[in-house]
């Protein structure tokens, strides 16, 4: 085999050792990210690539890959000289169970509300026919950026149907849960919500409001809450940081559907 | 007031104004990304953007910026004298109730797995500390690039304990869900799994598996699956294309925890 041979052969060679690399450092990285997420290793320090390179039977290549993924995702920083430290907190939102953004981060922090508009508009024809109120009655649409302990960690898009919703224009919306607040005016306690869960990269405007970078990853939830009567009378669309917020949850295999109402 | 102050009275306005329309733009997207995620234009066309000004009250304008929003997301399709039509389906998983890929689009088409990696493996300690398996015994490690009808839907990063992972190594894993496969193997359902669902960028090698663009929106999955008894068996990290998959469930606000097993 002559020089030129060798070296056509050595670049498929290489590309399979990248891709094999590759495939290493996503599976340190996705190890490495669930140990940050459950506190692992506190607000601190990770162990040095030496040390992950041993724990994981990987190469120190492959270790930096990693950290470089978790690097991009803003879960670490990394300073030479300093290694490798936890770069901010990611939140539990629980998800067993419908729970308002303070309710279930009380333990994290305290959540604040900056109420961005709010007011009685006519609901286009998508959102009366799901809060199922008639042609031409008014719903009260409220925009909230939500922050925990000061951070930008998402912007709520909230309709709600008129007699629940306008007493809320004197209540605290600052620092309350739509969800507490809606209990205390309608009497009851809230029943079921269907709800959506998408992935989508944040734009431009969004990411401004958010404080995130163009394209970033959010985590997008539309919700339909129902009154414990099972009248809908909240529809929101949640747009949360990727990077501030992990939703966790347990699924059972032996249910069919417990909560499930028709969808409307 | 003389001209330069004018202009300087109008930068503000300007900028309140374009606020205040990518604001109703979203508000738009919104609405539409539902409709269109719930199948209310069909597999079809957007009606005009006249026409929507008129259904959301908003100007032509906001309309546009709105179709745009969505256009950049990769759910619908704009073209100069055809319109606005619905880009690609993006496919409902169940969140209520623990489901294999296969078993929870089996209306939407056909799963296909492609096995990109499969062995025994001695596993990092994080690991082996959350299958409950001893230091030094080996288990399963799983790769797969999973399509819905032909197109990459998610890569998937699977660790299973050895005696109910290795008979896999024989099992027509092409073309069936773990889950399936597992309770088969193991002579008893799975009971229930912990999960945490984030939203994450795609890095540039997965990505390029998924045949998305790079820092395209993923969501991704970190879940651990019990059998009945109560055994861990399966740990997996799955991300899903965000423009291809939303997770829709139930939640109930009078329930504790129903399926909350102590986390390990």
């Amino acid at each position: 085999m002559d020089a030129a041979t060798d070296r056509a052969a050595a670049v498929p060679a290489i590309a399979e050792a990248r891709r094999r690399r590759a495939d290493r450092a996503r599976q340190v990285a996705d190890l490495l990210r669930r140990e940050i997420l459950h506190g692992g290793f506190g607000a601190g320090r990770l162990p040095l690539e030496a040390a992950l390179a041993r724990e994981f039977g990987a190469s120190r290549n492959t270790v930096r890959e990693a950290l470089d993924l978790l690097r991009e995702e803003g879960i670490v920083e990394r300073c030479p000289g300093v290694g490798t430290t936890v770069a901010g907190e990611k939140y539990p939102h629980g998800l067993h169970r419908l729970l308002g953004l303070a309710e279930t981060l009380h333990e994290h922090g305290s959540v604040t509300n900056e109420v961005r508009t709010m007011g009685l508009i006519e609901p286009p024809a998508a959102v009366g026919r799901r809060l199922g109120v008639a042609a031409g009655e008014p719903v009260v649409y409220l925009e909230r950026l939500r922050r925990l302990n000061g951070l930008p960690l998402s912007l709520d898009l909230t309709y709600l149907v008129r007699d629940v919703g306008e007493p809320l224009f004197e209540a605290d919306l600052e620092r309350n849960d739509i969800f507490v607040l809606l209990e205390q005016v309608a009497g009851q306690p809230l029943g079921t919500a269907e709800l959506t869960m998408e992935a989508v990269n944040a734009d431009a405007h969004t990411a401004a409001v958010l404080d995130a970078p163009r394209g970033a990853a959010l985590l997008m939830i539309e919700r339909l809450t129902h009154l414990s009567d099972g009248r809908p009378v909240d529809l929101e669309f949640v747009r949360f940081r990727g990077d501030r917020l992990a939703m966790r949850g347990h699924l059972r295999r032996d249910v069919e559907d417990p909560a499930a109402p028709e969808d409307p």
